[in-house]
């Protein structure tokens, strides 16, 4: 939590106003605590019924917040309140053809009347509940990026869409490791529970000190590296596949939202 | 689950009359299935409040399920009709100053009108859970009784109980692991989560096929050692108080409830 998080916090609202006016172009993490952040994914309507079919078949790496009610709107009401998708995410990135080709702080320029707009849980939502119980997340604590690793765990391909499992790895004991996935079991929305731990040979990964995305973070003795699904996955899904044009939020900008995270808990 | 009970299974009290009769006088492994089975511990009146205390002490060891409403009582109406607690157990061990006595199948002869019986949940329940998620338990795949060991792991002392955490093992693939880890978290009264996962040193086990109680069981490649609290801990803080009498079941000679098992699961 960021020491700007602990003065005053910004509403959700509020916070999305400010990115809309570019007065808050920093990463999300850390801002408005206790409200979910989701990843965001907007592609032309013909390639909308492939990823939803993807985030369907996939969802622990993709589960689906919420989506466009018709393709082109810009707002999201389940979601958040006055939002315009265009403009109230700090950072966007845009690939045509799989490829990047700009990181931009508004999509207006590239805006279609038949953009479908995908909202993704974000595993901030459980990394809160988890330093609430007075566990330790290392990457929070050596202040970096998670370390996210692809993996030999296929997602099961629907349409143009399919790749490997991309997984987030936080280092615990065994017994915090225990309480974790109690906890991130209560929200199967923002990826539920572990989906490995231990031997990171087991599920493809190399070099667990060289993460494919996201920065390394220590591993003390008596720890293991327990492994998430990540909402990366789709980013990579999404490249695969080549579209003439998609637009993301680029990692760690997220789009925060007015959903407090107790309403992703099943119990 | 043994062959009678696929055929036309007793109901827990015609099993119970039949244990009474000593006409059923194995041990109740997959009898009544479906139904809560319960470790018991029979004392004087004089170490009852100890040991009451030792069990709130330590609840994933000592999940307390019921005890005597008065000294003396045979009955247990909350877990089980028409109950005689001195006879409805198939083999029962009697210990004097912490040292076994007898193997006897009903306990008439040493009764006394101060005994206070305590029944605790046993990890029957979770393994038939578990088994129906489609998890293999190795135990009851080699047909032997699961494993136990003493660990490093201290109880929260109670007057003259004291001692160390017992812990039974299961090996099983992480995956198949963290699924264990979210079942059992629904039944905390038949000891809930594992405690450990992994290294058997990290919890003072030396020797991870010589068990202290039961039989080893294979691990294989790419499996770890899953370890859960095990109701046999109150069996070593009794033995270690050297209690003048004290009365327990055998292990795997339990008291068959009329509980459901999913009655003792909490969401």
């Amino acid at each position: 939590m960021s020491a700007s998080a602990l003065k005053s916090p910004l509403t959700p609202l509020q916070l999305r106003q400010q990115i809309r006016r570019n007065q808050f172009t920093a990463n999300t993490s850390g801002q408005a605590p206790g409200f979910v952040q989701a990843n965001l994914a907007i592609m032309p309507k013909q390639y909308a019924a492939d990823f939803l079919q993807f985030c369907h078949f996939n969802p622990k790496p993709c589960p689906l917040l919420a989506m466009s009610a018709t393709p082109g709107a810009v707002d999201m009401p389940q979601l958040a309140a006055d939002l315009d998708i265009r403009t109230d995410i700090p950072k966007y990135k845009v690939f045509k053809q799989g490829q990047l080709v700009e990181e931009v702080s508004d999509i207006n320029a590239y805006w279609q009347d038949d953009f479908v707009s995908f909202l993704i849980g974000c595993s901030f939502s459980f990394e809160e509940s988890l330093i609430a119980d007075g566990l330790e997340i290392r990457n929070i604590t050596e202040q970096v990026n998670v370390p996210m690793y692809r993996t030999n765990i296929a997602c099961e391909p629907a349409g143009v869409f399919s790749g490997g499992m991309v997984v987030s790895m936080r280092p615990m004991k065994p017994a915090d490791a225990i309480r974790a996935i109690q906890i991130c079991s209560r929200f199967p929305q923002v990826h539920g529970a572990p989906v490995h731990f231990g031997d990171p040979a087991a599920i493809g990964i190399n070099d667990i000190n060289k993460p494919d995305f996201g920065d390394a973070v220590t591993i003390k003795p008596g720890e293991v590296p327990v492994f998430w699904a990540c909402g990366v996955t789709p980013q990579v899904a999404i490249a695969n596949a080549k579209l003439d044009i998609c637009i993301t939020h680029s990692p760690g900008y997220m789009l925060v939202t007015d959903l407090p995270n107790s309403k992703l808990s099943v119990f």
